[in-house]
């Protein structure tokens, strides 16, 4: 494998240009907007008093005294044994002293790098990001069919996470491209993350190689230097609940830890099926799981950046189904937040899940219900915030339009309510007097544009009008924004040279990669 | 006008049976559930500290003593003169130790009486209700067909609130019966009302002497002397922001407040036109003008039930349009409960309030982005919580049915995460191991029916299977449901003299009021 030893500086996101009806679509072209950081400004919401939180930190520790949790890869546990946990062949009993001052090591927060500065942002303490839907085989199409998911949809969803204001990250697997080979897809996904979106994106956890392969590309890209000290992608481990870390996933982490990249240590939670039916004690086990693979991370690189994680859903006692939207799916969120306080780690939820087969009522309901408690709850890494639908069994082109616009009404809910102006209202309500309108008070118009959120895919005009326009539900307005964005796209430069350089990549390891089929 | 002296039980719920055909679908009809008062024992969520609930206050306080307020009825005025206020035309300015002297009268929190006692309720302190959507001239009918409503319409909206475990009043003019002249439409909404449901129901306002009906309607169910000493209704009384109390407003409130009725003091706000372009300045204007108003009440009736109130919208600066669903809606519904609290008033917000024209994904956005904050403000009367859309102008027989679902999931995020099993969780978890799953514990078999949320409207199930049963989306699920429930209701009893006098009456009261149509 090739590696680079110069340092380069990441490209930045300027459009590359290609003749004259490129030039007139960026003349007429809205400018690409990249929203900061969002820094909350209002107060987290806090479900649990801290003698609660205690209780349940401490029974997490138990879990893992007593019970102990598999680490079910022999590097892993030689790795435990030399650190004094208690192992038992597969099983790792590890103490609460050892377990939290190996979490201690992982950092706060930490800076999650761009390719483009401008796209730079902030992971931990009062900081959140957002980050699109992630893993569907299926998509829902720009012509809202729904069928397997293709190379092209995927460089799509890039296209339109570079696109949004308020998405902070790419991603990677919006969508699975079935028409690429297993062994070859992360290949294609790195490339195209890479190449459409100057925004930091997602790494492979399927495979050992495929995480080393997923490191190589960044190295192109970013430089090896650089990539040493700069984090620029985060990947998604799992964890088998209850109380399981397997090989693929731990080799994955190893290699993003080695090299200084972000993991989210997410349990994946049915509560109810892979944890007990109650929201504390699906929460107590899941933070058991979760610390434990950080505290094993911190083993293999003390100080490397984690992101303590879960992915909620509950889970139907009449059918078995995974439900999104559900109020203990908000409360855990809420518990959840206190705990990664409490051990000062950047946490990650998912906000806009769903489980609707359609982009209907049902899709939005669970999305803001769920979100509005991640966004107070103080989620630092908001995974799945648009475009996620059927229980992740899909990603909607529509959806993820709709739901990119509702992260934007969700910032301004966290930001400071400005009460500089109080004396200048009271004093324009005694100038407008009883009966009067403010719509042209010099108040008003300094601040008509910025005071009140106005959505441009949530229609608000009469219903007459509405009729007229073509009476389009949100669905179809959402598919229509979609294709307006792609049409509107611009690929962000890449220097050429580089681009080369990852196509050779990425052309030698697929030869030398066998045409699999998992 | 005839009035009862002798004090009469209210009559209880039990169902009218009509023959063979109405016993057996008795038999196999779900019963009637009518869940309590929703008492919170999660945290109310506190987006400002102390000293700027202060400075809204001190706002608030100045714009009633420099600006004013108008109340645009005589009696109103001689009533405020009396009282010790500025008087100057119709403008009254009010110092704030004479407004917060009376607004202190206002009891904390009252008990709001059904017919059947079951639907007995509490409004104010760590207590919510939830009513339904109110005053919409269309309705959205059980075809999916957007008309002007009905008599009908208004009668299958009083029975699904009936049915709905989660809703704590009738309601009112759920949708506008236009077939019914507008003299007379108050008499047969009050009667829909009273016959087809036993929760506390709603008053008209719209004239002194409809309000005035609407008692006496309530005297002939209830007994004189019971009405006198309990209440049974709430009325909406709206202020005309800016600051005007009109009169037709105030006649009803003058009615209601000498019978002990609860009225909502309900500044009309659409920030940015009828209050100035910033949620703290809006919060101050609307702050200053439903404390007016229940100073007011209190002038008028000391002691009698108040809820503190609003009705918010942000307006867009592009087209003026009413938004719903906006973050600052949620920063000022936050707001309105500590300011409530600091006054120990009930209060008011609305919960699922949305824009759209049909029941689709923007529906649903903008009623649990708003709902989320309500419930975590506090609010103790959620108004509009099922079957509001079209900002109002409709009322959607689907909607009603998803609504009410999810108010039954709001209900659960207010209930406190229970810790009592959580040794027991941790047991369950040694027993079942890495690798197992919890699904035939017996932790999990006692808990399963009540550990999580299981939404009948929401579709869980796998793709093929929702194909298999008709793809039908959260829309087409509404509507099959609202029609579910109109076909297995059953009527409540309702003493067949009580309900020949109430015809009586309205029969009477048809022959006095001429037939207009305002």
């Amino acid at each position: 494998m090739t590696e680079r030893t110069n340092q380069r500086k990441p490209a930045t996101g300027k459009a590359v240009r290609r003749g004259r009806e490129q030039r007139r679509r960026i003349r007429t072209a809205t400018p690409v907007v990249h929203l900061p950081t969002l820094v909350h400004e209002t107060p987290f919401y806090e479900i649990l008093d801290a003698e609660d939180v205690d209780r349940i930190h401490d029974a997490s520790m138990r879990i893992l005294e007593e019970t102990g949790i598999d680490f079910r890869d022999a590097e892993a546990l030689d790795i435990w044994k030399t650190a004094g946990a208690e192992i038992s062949g597969e099983r790792v009993r590890i103490d609460r002293g050892l377990l939290m001052g190996l979490v201690n090591l992982a950092p706060e927060s930490f800076t999650l790098h761009g390719r483009d500065p401008a796209c730079t942002v902030r992971v931990g303490g009062r900081n959140t990001i957002f980050a699109p839907t992630y893993g569907s085989p299926y998509v829902v199409d720009l012509d809202d069919k729904r069928r397997y998911g293709t190379l092209e949809d995927l460089r799509n969803f890039h296209k339109l996470a570079y696109l949004a204001p308020g998405l902070h990250v790419t991603g990677a697997i919006t969508c699975e491209p079935v028409d690429v080979p297993v062994s070859q897809r992360h290949l294609q996904v790195a490339y195209s993350a890479l190449k459409h979106s100057t925004k930091p994106f997602m790494g492979a956890t399927t495979a050992r190689e495929r995480a080393e392969d997923t490191v190589a590309m960044a190295r192109i890209v970013f430089g090896e230097d650089y990539l040493r000290q700069h984090t620029v992608m985060t990947s998604v481990i799992n964890c088998n609940s209850p109380l399981v870390w397997d090989a693929t996933m731990l080799d994955a982490l190893k290699v993003y830890a080695r090299n200084n990249q972000a993991v989210l240590c997410s349990p994946f939670v049915m509560a109810g099926a892979s944890t007990p039916a109650s929201t504390a004690g699906a929460v107590a086990q899941l933070n058991a799981e979760a610390l434990a693979g950080i505290a094993f991370g911190q083993l293999v690189q003390a100080g490397s950046p984690m992101i303590y994680g879960h992915y909620l859903a509950t889970v139907s006692m009449k059918s078995g189904a995974p439900m999104a939207g559900t109020p203990e799916i908000s409360q855990m969120n809420f518990m959840i937040g206190q705990l990664a306080r409490r051990y000062r780690l950047p946490w990650r939820s998912s906000g806009m899940v769903a489980g609707s087969k359609c982009n209907d009522a049902q899709a939005a309901y669970e999305s803001n219900m769920t979100m509005s408690a991640v966004l107070l709850a103080g989620a630092n890494y908001v995974f799945h915030s648009a475009g996620w639908n059927e229980a992740g069994l899909s990603a909607s082109f529509s959806k993820f339009m709709l739901d990119a616009e509702q992260v934007l009404m969700f910032r301004k809910l966290a930001a400071k309510v400005d009460l500089s102006d109080l004396d200048e209202c009271v004093d324009s309500i005694r100038d407008v007097g009883p009966g009067g309108h403010f719509l042209g008070t010099d108040h008003t118009l300094r601040n008509f544009e910025t005071a009140f959120f106005m959505p441009e895919l949530l229609d608000n005009n009469s219903y007459e009008q509405w009729l007229a326009e073509g009476a389009e539900d949100a669905n179809q307005r959402g598919l229509k924004a979609a294709r307006a964005a792609l049409d509107r796209y611009e690929e962000p430069a890449l220097d050429p040279a580089v681009d080369e350089e990852l196509r050779d990549f990425i052309a030698r390891r697929e030869l030398e990669l066998p045409d699999t089929v998992e």
